[in-house]
């Protein structure tokens, strides 16, 4: 019986599964341990956690993890490959360490190494399409995950009874899941989520330039843009960190989308005045309608 | 006085400009005008029209178009410019002629060369920010334009009367209104409009064709895909017809952004694991907390 979880990372997906579990009805104690002292305190005053670890330093936050049924990774995708080779050594064999890391395959070959064998306790890796564009405890919700799809990469096919309660809770949330192979992740999510980051944050970073090129550009790009821009503008608030990890970890797959998009461009670009363009438009319109 | 309006094209933004007038207090009459009987017959069913000419026949609508004290083009570039050619020679020095085109260099170009002058009626270039991704008079809303901006590229400095009743309304629309530069229109207007159509286009189509490469990637891909995928994609839905024209009028523009965008995503994606990244990560949120 899952009675006592430790969330390593209150920030917005952590914080946001403190709240969730509650709504869904959990009773059991909230522990939460973050670097950041304030992101922290918030958590606990939003009761997103009971009680908190934090700044976590290495051996006070460990013996910690180690009285916990469930620890909750919830920290970007190095760091939680950092925690990993901390943890693995110390926790109970009975212990269930799922994580919510934006990337798979490295996270999976790590624990695979560190977690299976006997006396080890259990990884469950896995990656809620839940979030938003800017961190922090302070936007956490307890629906932030209602409605989302929460992927698994499991290291092995056979499930432990507390593997059945957690998946039970992400239902809980309101989640559907889905069960597939960490380097299959990585690539699709390559495509419907790291391309999407990408191109908003090229984007971004070239209106800014842009603007400033010529004196009352800003404004008037400003007063004048609409809708779109905003738009495909707006995972360019997301923050460095946590992709960083993700380029650093899906880096091949992630330069692929991008090389085909460029190309895509370029084709698009050379048929403006074409029957071609009428080709790109045709075929994003159906791609538009099977939705 | 404005007081009977003649609206050629009651697709979504002339259908959309009926009901703002209604909405605003106009009180005049109101008539359609478009090729497509069944757009004209749903106008007229929302109210945005009171009586329409459909199919537009040429004769018959030129002489609609003859006893109007505005009329407004709210078609597709190239059909504003055959309106332009047709008018011009039909209409009283007293009207007002005005458009929605999404590009004004060539509309200001022709509009200048048939309209100014002693005995032609007057034409403004206009272009309101606003649309949806489909088209369509169904689509139509009274409050379309309402907190949208309103551009206007004209002809001469003067102002008429109707110019000025016509500047009113537009603002009792909800509007803000600038006046710009027709080139100027279109080279801003290629950066926050038009760019950002051209990638949803790429991307959507370069998804479609991705999809059907593997058996069962195109459920995995939509199960799997949240909100940045279908931000990134709305404007995919956008219609050809519209857009072949933006692309046809304002070439170059759009083939400049489009090419800086695709050196942007060449020098990210060459950058994926250096430093580069966090430059631009630190310049899009930059771009992001300006707004």
């Amino acid at each position: 019986m899952m009675e006592r979880v430790v969330i390593v990372g209150t920030g917005l997906i952590g914080a946001s599964v403190g709240l969730a579990l509650r709504r869904a009805g959990f009773a059991g104690t909230l522990i939460g341990i973050d670097m950041n002292a304030e992101e922290a305190a918030e958590a606990k005053r939003m009761g997103a956690v009971d009680r908190i670890v934090a700044p976590a330093t290495g051996e006070r936050a460990l013996e910690v993890c180690a009285t916990a049924d469930v620890v909750v990774l919830a920290v970007p995708v190095m760091a939680i490959m950092g925690w990993i080779d901390k943890l693995a050594p110390v926790l109970a064999p009975q212990t269930l360490v799922t994580d919510a890391g934006s990337t798979k395959l490295a996270i999976w070959k790590l624990a695979r190494a560190s977690f299976l064998g006997v006396g080890r306790a259990r990884f469950l890796p896995g990656h809620p399409m839940a979030g938003k564009e800017s961190g922090g405890a302070g936007l956490a919700e307890a629906k932030l995950f209602d409605g989302a799809m929460w992927l698994f990469t499991p290291l092995d096919e056979a499930l432990t009874e507390l593997e059945v309660e957690w998946r039970a809770w992400v239902t809980k949330f309101g989640c559907r899941t889905m069960d597939l192979d960490a380097a299959r992740h990585d690539r699709i999510c390559a495509w419907v989520s790291h391309l999407p980051q990408m191109v908003a944050t090229a984007m971004a970073a070239l209106y800014e330039d842009e603007f400033a090129r010529e004196p009352g550009m800003a404004d008037d790009f400003r007063a004048i843009g609409g809708r779109a821009l905003r738009e495909m503008t707006r995972l360019g608030a997301s923050p460095y960190t946590m992709w960083r990890d993700v380029a650093q970890t899906n880096t091949e797959p992630i330069a692929a989308t991008i090389f085909a998009l460029e190309q895509r461009l370029a084709h698009l670009r050379e048929n403006l005045k074409t029957p071609g363009l009428r080709e790109e438009f045709v075929k994003a319109n159906r791609f538009r309608r099977e939705r």
